[in-house]
């Protein structure tokens, strides 16, 4: 089946064009101007612009953590994700300590095929280090995973310097990139033992005890680390200026770093944990912790400077009810918050309608920028010939509110409640179909799951 | 007429995809798989990589100086440069102190127009300032001049800090962007006027007598003008990683700030100017000079981490007769390199093929980001449907050897003589026309002259 | 005639010790632990900490300036000085372009012989240079100058940077030491013409036409031409956190640099500026003027911290009435605000027993660092044997309040009126002559002339 | 009994004074001009310069380490302290990991008293953090010891974050202040096995294995613990440019940081360790290793600017039979220079002959500091009334050459064997008493303990 978007405006990292888009089953075959197919449906995209179908690189799906799971598996989540214009997420398959990484990706095929809505991928998480496990590594790249998580803190997931070091080194050597959480534990651990032990076991207390020097430390070390290895590394939801600070100075000594955000990190501050009602400020417990308004505007100019190559998500939804289980300590609050619906629309609201980013500049972080530092481009980030045809159909006339009562998403909040957004999104296509219209989720669960090369930003 | 290009690489500044260009008369209109159009004559370019046509934002022809005229004026030059890709110069009109930015205006007009093989635009060159000066901005904008050139240095061009600055905030207002000739004047006559009095006046002379922290100084300078201006400026042919770190500094105080350099601060280093033979040492006197190899180095990871977002040539180009000229004191050598006619070949050969840039990284430095930093975008600096049908078509096979030689430049010589290409252009395209083929230039003298809009980088 | 103190408390640059001093004539003769001197006038100084005397090295006495002289002659502001613990000042000599260094050392030394009841010094004007003020050079350092003013702004005094340079490199040769005064000439021209011609004429329209990046343009300029130099400088009166990252920045890179502040830099702040009464606003300005609350912070710290090395007041004081002449126009009001008289009690009512500084680092940036820096270290700066007996006993529970009302310098306000200080002076004594006892000025007009060796901090 | 030192030039940190000493008994009770004492013994010192006898915090006397015992105990090591000049070492006291700091404190009393020849102090090292250890810490305090050791690296010896910032936490209430030996123990581990097990097992795999950028990684992380806890630390023994680039970034984000570094890292490179002979190369063996040239010169430079406070030796010594234990396995090298008896001449020699630091500078980095970081001052430290006696008299003409041959150590090499120094020590004094005389040791075993209070700098 084709169909022809006519009219539109067609965004890429490089910017805006008036072209029309012609769509040959799954795939894109011609950009042109006065395109015309006999045997193609046509779409009338006038006064629309035409985004490749955003990537988030950053989704925590059907996880279990905190004693609990989050509230969005991949049915919900991915339907989430597509209503929210992103096409694809690239979720983080976590074996356990002690689990092979092949059982790994296995539980993460058989939590999210068959189910999802939209294309996915997996990082792996590497929470343990071996010789059984790099010996796996091989196997991975063969399964369509060139991307891994490490964590610098929880002790559920971390690994020491040594061996994060290790695999460094030996995802070098496969041309593999690690993306990396980095705080430093132990302190946050002795900060979060001395507020327990005065009595601060609120929400506010959260903060308190991660702050954000500790994620300086904590990507200071990191990029000595990869300084070391000579590899490129990508810090993920990078959320203070402090850790910027580390970034620019490893760059001035010549590194190449990657560094992702998440739209909370650019929007929200630390002011909403000091709010009287628990639940207010309990749902907004994720980690690392929402920052100062300073550190908002750091990361905004960063990102407008293109200091910053991707604004993911971090989409880990835990309900009201889930978020209760830290009332008398907030550690125990599942730590967290729903973000892969209002990313794309927040973005354009807040940054190009802002003034801060070009549209170029927004497919480069949501789409071009993820497909090209997880192995998918060209086939996804870009409207371009031979690629997926996903495309989202941004209507900039089109003001909306954002609110946790029409999501779909299955958490009873939403973080931005009340956000009057300029414009929204009219429709998206997945691979060709029409998946998204009106806001109504049209897609079953053929999302594929999505075998990606090697990083090439 | 209609052509249609085969079976190549449409490289843009995003990355290279393998698409067929469809190109309608003068414009480019689509981009596809598997195109087909009747009426169109058909060129195979298989195993070519096709970029946008090279834009060379920074030549001199024509131009008097030192009391002579560079060696190429729009007749040779331009040849020169469709030759080697750049299907787009914007050179500078330079009117000299009390005359008028409208009679420098139409004197280069009278230069270029009729005479031109590649299209082309001018910067205006604010040599003076004053209220009437000012009074003429409108006029020029209207007229297609949307950046302008300021000199810290050169009596004969420069302007005070006052005026400078002056002029920032007038262009400011009506959207200009400035580029600026960075190196402290005084200094430089001081060291000058040192240097000659002890019995220096070699070729090696000149460098010692314009080291890099005097670049760093106006780097410096202009950049605090343009913080207090909260205007964003060019920094025209860096040259010195000092000049780096000012605009780094710059930068993590939240400036905006583009960059230029040029293929000789990348390539050559400054122990050209110690050879003992007058001849071989003068021919490479340019300001800012060549500088050490670490300076070349800081340059290239700046230019492949982003930092630095377009190589221009400052192609400036007189004969080894004319270069003669300084034999008995190195500040009458006329300062200049040729230069648009390597640019290209030389970035692909030494950047792209040395595993420094990406061809999207060599399509972003050579064509796009001049295209959208000089308000070009999207009419020149990509491939993609409404754009002119500015196309090199690259051979990445055929190596080649630089020699002057064989040039088109009106120069008896060439800075990288003898230099291994890797590949080499095969024809450029230049609005849909044929205007190179295997090294010979086809086009005639009808470049057009291309009113600019604002910058948009 | 002999002294012996008792019973007291020293301090010198380490720090401070309890020790009885022996005063044989003019200098000092033994510090020692129960010291016996028949001989000698016994002093009781128990409980008191002694200083050595403070040096002002930034005075402006009677300089004729703005259209009016200087409220403080010699006469006044050298027995304001000792009042406020200063036994040496180091005034600017201060020839008019055109004139000789000769005629301007001659004419400031009429202006003081005879009339200063502390010793003095000056430092010498270079506002001209020419082949006959280079020449004269060696004279002034065999008549104890051996440290020079540069301004790079103010018309009146600036040189270009060709000549500072040139300067530089004279001075270096002498082994001279310069401090240059770095605001940024031209820009603050334009600022203070576009302010005018749009009506602002008020005193806050002062700070607003000289913003801090002017200062720190200028800082960055003169620290790389001393760089091209290699010579030290001195900054003098900084007063801006973006100042002070300059100098760190040249720093780290290897340069040497001096700086010195003044109390109003680190006490007061621009919001004085923005009073509505003219009077109250106009009498704080001075050039550099006050700056934001976070500039006085950054400064006091990197006061603590060693990075900045002397405190000096640039005491340049006009009576309200001479401000007055700026009421139509703030540019007409002259600049400087009196400070020899309360330099001493506010290091140590706000520095000191405000726990920033120690005892030792008041009495090295108020003494042995000055001392040191131009020349008449260990003559002047220490309390030690063989150096002039100029000591300040310092009685720290003695609190009292800064008021006009009693002061010796001949102005009307104070710009600290109310402040209420922590402990002060109780006596000085200069070279071994009591000058100051319980506020009342003793001394005559005894003040030497001190020729000054090279800088050697 | 009283001794009179006439005729020579007292240093102190802020310079040098010709005054005569007088001592009376173990102190010193007059610094002044003519002194006489009719009872005392005079002693002619003229053309010598006086120093306040040397401190060196950083000694590892009697040290079981690495299956094997330091060569230098206390009766050795303190005489050749004692040779050296320094009249007070501050060694580290040293308690396993499960033994009480208590345990720990006496079993270094018992190496220390009655054996050594001069005064000695203890650091504790904190190796091991509990509730029980935290308890100890105020009879620590009780009993002298003020300053605490803690490390990075080093399995037996270190502690993990959360641990060692706990332990900043704590002694921070107390006054305490924090050494801390900064290398990054995983990597380390990582790059040392990948070594062996690829062959590389000589003395050119130490510092190939142990990068600067480990170095830099720890103090960084260090840094951003302290700024956690906000109080100042002590980073030892600093080797690199990177280390010192990440303490300027901290003192530009205002925290206070104190440098130690050794007379090793300034004067020797890593070109030792690729000797051929095994024995010339292991005998350089010490943690961190020696660095680049360019590292040299780096904190030469900052040593000079006073980035740097104190020059210290990290004396651990050991017999070339000793290094003997490493011919198959580098990591079997026991590790450490002897230093003790070197560090003043060679600080003289090469760096205050050698232009870099004044007179005082040395004093400061080798007396002064030291005494007021490690709370001996001014006890210790200077020259002054009250003090004690302990002063070097250096002969600035008398050079010599160092030689293992001659040496008072207990080791049978000397890193710097054949260095020609400027000068020579020619007697030291200890509390008043003649302890070294023409390179003679006459001291018995009568050093005292000393108790320290907080640190004062």
């Amino acid at each position: 089946m084709k169909r022809l978007l006519k009219g539109g405006t067609v965004v890429s990292g490089s910017g805006a064009i008036r072209a029309d888009v012609l769509i040959d089953g799954e795939q894109i075959s011609a950009v042109g101007l006065g395109l015309e197919a006999a045997d193609a449906e046509t779409v009338d995209v006038g006064g629309m612009l035409l985004f490749p179908g955003f990537i988030d690189a950053h989704t925590h799906f059907d996880l279990d953590v905190c004693n609990t799971t989050t509230a969005d598996d991949f049915y919900t989540g991915s339907r989430s994700a597509l209503r929210g214009g992103t096409t694809t997420v690239i979720d983080f398959a976590c074996p356990n300590k002690g689990e092979s990484l092949q059982y790994g990706l296995e539980l993460w095929h058989r939590k999210a095929d068959g189910k999802s809505a939209c294309d996915y991928g997996f990082h792996m998480t590497i929470d343990d280090w071996n010789e059984d496990i790099r010996r796996e590594l091989p196997a991975m790249f063969d399964q369509g995973i060139t991307s891994f998580k490490m964590y610098l803190t929880y002790p559920a997931m971390m690994i020491g310097d040594q061996d994060l070091f290790s695999a460094l080194v030996a995802l070098k050597e496969l041309g593999g990139i690690s993306g990396v959480h980095c705080e430093n534990s132990g302190v946050i651990d002795a900060l979060i033992a001395e507020a327990l032990a005065s009595g601060q076991t609120g929400p506010e207390a959260h903060p308190q005890t991660r702050p954000s020097p500790l994620e300086a430390e904590a990507v200071g070390r990191l990029l000595r680390m990869a300084q070391v290895a000579d590899t490129p590394v990508v810090i993920v939801h990078l959320s203070s200026e402090a850790g910027l600070q580390e970034i620019r100075a490893a760059r001035a000594r010549g590194q190449k770093v990657f560094v992702e955000t998440c739209p909370q990190y650019l929007l929200l501050d630390d002011r909403v944990y000091f709010q009287e009602s628990y639940t207010q400020a309990a749902r907004y417990v994720c980690a690392p912790p929402l920052r100062k308004p300073a550190d908002c505007r750091a990361l905004t100019e960063a990102l407008a400077a293109g200091e910053i190559q991707t604004v993911s998500t971090d989409h880990c939804s835990f309900t009201l009810a889930q978020k209760d289980a830290g009332r008398d300590n907030f550690t125990k609050i599942p730590g967290g918050l729903p973000g892969v619906e209002t990313r794309g629309v927040l973005t354009y609201s807040a940054l190009v309608a802002g003034g801060v980013l070009s549209c170029g500049q927004m497919a480069r972080v949501l789409s071009e920028n993820p497909a090209k530092l997880y192995g998918l481009w060209p086939r996804k980030g870009v409207i371009a010939p031979g690629s997926d045809a996903d495309i989202v159909v941004y209507d900039p006339q089109a003001d909306s509110v954002i609110t946790a009562e029409g999501q779909t998403a299955n958490v009873d909040y939403n973080p931005y409640e009340g956000y009057r957004t300029t414009g929204s999104i009219r429709s998206v296509y997945l691979r060709g179909s029409l998946a998204v219209d009106q806001g109504n989720v049209l897609a079953g669960s053929h999302g594929q799951y999505l075998r990606r090369g090697r990083y090439q930003l």
